[in-house]
């Protein structure tokens, strides 16, 4: 049994799925964006769980082809109408100002400030979330109800805001294991108050990282909290010359709403990560999916970037883009549920065991099937079932154990579960019948 | 934009259509068969349109593991019957008298005449079309109808033919391109009044060419107007030092019925015309099919002759034998119609727009995306999903750009049209991002 | 036409139906088991049929992880109750003593003996299989209604058996083919009284083998009788140095039922032998299935282990388990048919003959197609169907011999019958147009 299977027993899901909503819910009043003191304030609080390094990237740094750029602060920002009142306010719901907005503060008609507005006319009461990183502009998001019953007149805006040099910000936990190859858990911190997007990305990879840190593991995990795209493309700058070390990866995101899983291929299509993924979704749940790669999406599209080609893939529940609530304030704290969020949480733990277990073997004792009887492997311990999955388990193993088929090869071709198989050879090896090539 | 996507752009397809059907119609009449006279006729009169270079192969020409046969010329044949009166005659359908037919004059009592008559009693009114090009035999097709009506007693027959040593025709144009690998367009002239098999091949290849002449090409192009079988055999001798030059070929038949496109692979399966051509045929129409290849057929049956090998597929609307009129004198000119010919003809205009846009290009920026705002590739003009296939056509061809995938993987792969991704790459090349490899 | 051509024409295979029938009722009253006088009597008699080569493999002779266990001879036992009556009883089925029980004559009370007896509740009026060969143990099968009836009271039981060093037998007969590699025709001997696992295999293996001998033959063949897993290995030890020369196999068993034929592929899941079964099975009826490999079944388990790998499948009709009488006093000589087990023969002989017409060859004319017509190949007597698909058959295999595909491969990609295929090749060969490669 691997320090996985372990945890994945003594775990409380339930507990776990109640702390990460919570975990959620004292994150999602923060301000947060690529750059900034709301990243900071998360990272903080994650930190408070698993220890962080905090890396602070200063603003025109080059990366790549790109550039840091300049920090963004937000205090405050309100319409105030003809009468005198206030009609949006920032401290109602931080999606109210367009992401890196610049500061402003003034006096307008209706037909100048309309271009200022962004509003969804299909959902009337929801608030757009909208950034301009690369583009000085200044906006306000508001409900369609809301800016249909704004009245001709001069209206007063202020964007209490800065966007000056400073840095951009990125937290990293690393868990050291026996081996020295490292998996990626990365997940962006860049959205504000949206609670899926991404959360819920936040909160498990944080409770994985509690998890990881009692084990005895044989890879090490780096779980990156970073901005996304120019967060994870300062993460592979300054980690160049190590990114060979990187044996697996996963993107999570969009990890606690209600709907099935979903895993998004690498690039590669059929790595590891993407094999054993695909392998623990497709048996997870009759609506689960298994996507190719393509290059949108989140931070994927970078470590998947033909440079790099690193074998990273997406988990999710439902996709981005495909939920209503999508980048809206209905992505809150209700759309995401402590259940959603424990079983994406067993999900990820299910799929790392089959990483921390998969190995190839060769059979020693390859000339038929050995003896199974007197080495007391013939007749098992436990219900039919069991008995029966085992015995089919150990004869995979032994057939399949010529060096070039790793055990999750050997599961997708039995349509054995990972833990029967890698059990089996567990219990092969004990006797003295395979070993570890 | 590829000088063949102005092409399509600026082309009047409906004139098109009209022209292809007015030029079958000009060369119904000719009496066509795999040597001879209507073949020249029909030779000059596509290089009234197109400048043909016209091949005399000499009768009794070694041509691989044949020789080249007699040619054949037929000027009348009739059968009168015992009461004095004509009831079969040349003059009023070519089809009349078996092609290849060797001389006769004589009279003959019915039942020694039955057995050099061929009718379709499954079609009583219709005559079927027939040859007997290496068995030396004379013949004449009349309808069912006809034929049982014949009564007892004596008939006069007579077949006003020479079978006598002279050539074989054939016409080929060569339209160069910048590059020197070539392009085969191949259309057997061999039938006589058959319109969809093969005056449509014939309109076609010869809209194409004049088409192709006004457009600055990558590829060279090398139309043929050869007889099936021998004819390609032919050429396929005299050009053998060069068939290394052929890097795509199509044959045209049956492309003027109103049907659904049809492509039929090479025998490679998965040469770049088999690629191209599938993956357009396939998005063309939702009863459009795709076939692998068979060793029956019409002249790819040469072109992909083992010791040949080449990239030829067989492009047509309705397969031959797959509709009713199928060589009988009901593929006539009605069966044609002016806007099939045209969808023909804008259907092989895009697929040779694939295969003169299609290349693989390298990622000069592959270390994470590039930043596409500020090289104005990120906010893009045009509607709403123009804007969004060109965003996720960018993206595709930056993350697949690493040199081994060309634009038509790349298509197939985001199952974006061609044009898109063409379009993309032409973008990025322009803004220094990826360079042709 | 091959050797197995003839055969398939000129077999009476209602007659050999009946008569593997016939000798299945000889064999099915002995009690066979993986060793002892009953497989010895099995041999002679097959051996009356076809010449045997009979190994004797003394106990305790090491078989690889294995060694030959003692021999076990059973020559009666019974169950007497309170009232002196016998309940059980050997002389009418050898299935009510546990196969390996050792010998015990005792009186004990009812719930002394209740947990040596083996019944089935779910089938009350059928006696259950079972074995004990590698633990020591004594045991009945009786029908669960029988058992049920048992009142309480002292019982007599007596099992006079024999468990004593002596040896495991097995029995070969090698029929001498042209060539010097092997085909192994497999079958178990060890089962006692039940009909299609294995009866039918041993008599479609002894039929196979009559046949075969008359044949002359391109491959040698190598028809096993032994006794499951402990004599499979035990053949594999004799023969180790001569594995090689094994091209092909078939383990056969469960062949007399009237499902329809299942083959379940080697573990090299694409050998030849795998796609020529798959080839025929599936064309054989609408219900056949091929299964991939799975490390469960019969012997060829041992002869798929991976230090031997060879390429050896598995051919039934109803596959072990699947269906209700499998292992029971049910599996007797009403479950197996004449017609089921003829067409058995007939199956397995097609398959042969695939394999013996196998090869791959190289056209001699190449370039384009050569001229049938003056080789009487292209105007072909028969039927429209019949010439019609010589004519596809002949294109076929020009088109696609070029050394590198086998007749076996053109079959499959032109969805031709093989026979139609090898046919065409034997014509072409001997008008000098093809050559074996």
């Amino acid at each position: 049994m691997t320090a996985l299977d372990a945890l994945l027993e003594s775990t409380d899901f339930a507990a776990a799925g109640e702390r990460m909503h919570a975990f959620a819910t004292e994150l999602f009043p923060f301000c947060r964006s690529i750059t900034g003191d709301g990243v900071r304030a998360t990272l903080r609080a994650v930190d408070r769980r698993i220890p962080l390094a905090i890396t602070e990237v200063p603003t025109r740094t080059p990366v790549f082809d790109w550039e840091i750029p300049r920090e963004w602060n937000c205090r405050g920002g309100w319409i105030r109408d003809p009468d005198g009142r206030i009609v949006v306010d920032f401290a109602d719901s931080n999606l109210h100002v367009m992401g890196y907005s610049t500061p402003v503060h003034c006096r307008l008609p209706l037909d100048e400030l309309q271009p200022h507005l962004h509003s969804m006319p299909e959902h009337p009461d929801l608030i757009p979330y909208r950034t301009s990183y690369y583009q000085e502009a200044w906006a306000f998001c508001l409900p369609d109800r809301v800016r249909r019953e704004l009245k001709p007149g001069t209206y007063e805006v202020c964007i209490d805001a800065d966007l000056a040099p400073g840095a951009l910000t990125y937290g990293e936990c690393h868990i050291a294991g026996r081996g020295d190859e490292d998996v990626l858990l990365s997940c962006h911190v860049c959205h504000p108050s949206l609670a899926n997007d991404n959360l819920s990305g936040i909160a498990l990879a944080t409770e994985l990282g509690e998890l990881l840190r009692q084990a005895d593991l044989r890879h090490s995990y780096r779980l990156l909290f970073i901005p996304a795209t120019i967060g994870s493309l300062a993460w592979l700058a300054a980690n160049q010359n190590r990114l060979d070390r990187v044996r697996h990866g996963l993107v999570l995101t969009n990890v606690g709403d209600p709907g099935p899983p979903h895993y998004k291929r690498s690039r590669r299509e059929t790595a590891e990560i993407d094999r054993a993924a695909a392998f623990v979704v497709a048996g997870w749940h009759a609506d689960a999916r298994v996507h190719p790669f393509s290059p949108y999406g989140y931070d994927e599209r970078q470590f998947c970037a033909p440079g790099f080609n690193l074998p990273v893939g997406c988990l999710s529940r439902t996709p981005y883009g495909q939920y209503p609530q999508y980048h809206t304030s209905a992505d809150n704290l209700d759309l995401i549920r402590p259940d959603a969020l424990a079983d994406s949480l067993r999900l990820c733990l299910h799929i790392l065991a089959v990483l921390e277990g998969n190995a190839a073997y060769e059979n020693l004792q390859p000339f038929g099937e050995p003896q199974l009887g007197r080495r007391g492997l013939y007749d098992l311990e436990g219900g039919r079932q069991h008995v029966e999955t085992m015995r089919m388990a150990i004869l995979w193993v032994l057939n399949q154990s010529d060096g070039s088929q790793d055990l999750l090869h050997i599961a997708e071709r039995a349509a054995l579960p990972f833990e029967a198989i890698l059990a089996a050879a567990r219990k092969l090896e004990a006797a003295g019948l395979i070993r570890q090539t």
